[in-house]
């Protein structure tokens, strides 16, 4: 049978970095084991934190990707306007951007289709960005 | 009633930056306000300019989004080769690659399910990028 | 007839860069030709590798891709940690985050709905990235 769950929930308040969810979002969505086929789109409604997949093993990945973010969108460039929320917040809006803020994940035989090294990334890149508000749309044929 | 919607419409044509065009294109589809629970879909047919979602607020964060994509994948780098469309060009590529040129946004109780401060950013990556073509595909449960 | 349709396929192997792959994967769906209306994900299962629109005539779009992203994102960066894959594993972690690796496209009366100058684009990020799987999900109204 056809149909659509739709689900908002929060992630908890984590600190400035990438950390994996994957176990933490699929805890909200049961029923996806119920569904034969469909697609799963994860949605952040923030604009200074963003999701995207890597990967799941060596966690150094993630404090490369914090580095590396850290130097290609830099704190404090003297072209930055929007900068009385911190020296955080502009720099935090374009790696949202960069990154982006929702995932589309196909779902196959009651679970997530995804490679054997693919993990969900928060990307959390305020200091102190407190806990982050998802909308979970699952849409498939279910049993 | 599951149903599906698609649509062709154009933005009006914008000088090179970032803009907010939510309204804009919430008035190409009135039929949202009868949709239950479902997806959007805003794809743009062009590889020179970029759709992303960001604050809807300060304008000063759209500008601070020119100015560093500008600094990040900078006009007449020595090794581009594809120059001949103008030096405004290849940069237009790589920003709409980096940026994304698809939107999926929740739809609920006949609304986009936005965070408060999240607005639709039209990316013009061109100096003269003229006006711009997308496809809105919405699927959804309706009333 | 509203009917999903789940496919995973590889493609086949090629060097580190930027490739148009819009015939080979199309070639793995021919059902499209029966689709009214729908969208088609074309997900990635990989964290080394992504998948982009951009130009589809000029070449020479793509090796700039390539120089632009070696700039952007360089190998044997100091900061880096994760380092025991070899000098390409980390840019290629970060370079498939920021192209992204999924695609949804637009189907409208038998066909993707692209703009005239957009093709699909895998981006190898690899040296040696070998045969790349993706999952295909079409979703729409056939006739």
């Amino acid at each position: 049978m056809s149909d659509w769950l739709q689900r908002s929930f929060s992630l908890k308040a984590r600190p400035r970095g990438f950390h994996l969810v994957t176990d933490e979002i699929l805890k909200q969505l049961p029923e996806l084991a119920r569904c034969r086929v469909g697609l799963l789109q994860l949605f952040i409604q923030h604009t200074s934190a963003s999701l995207t997949l890597n990967e799941n093993a060596d966690p150094t990945v993630r404090t490369d990707f914090e580095s590396h973010f850290n130097v290609m969108v830099p704190e404090g460039a003297a072209h930055y306007r929007h900068t009385y929320e911190g020296p955080d917040d502009m720099p935090a809006h374009l790696k949202a951007s960069l990154l982006g803020n929702s995932l589309i994940l196909p779902v196959g035989q009651g679970r997530l289709q995804l490679g054997t090294w693919q993990g969900i990334y928060l990307g959390e890149h305020r200091d102190q960005g407190g806990s982050r508000h998802l909308v979970a749309t699952l849409q498939g044929d279910f049993n």
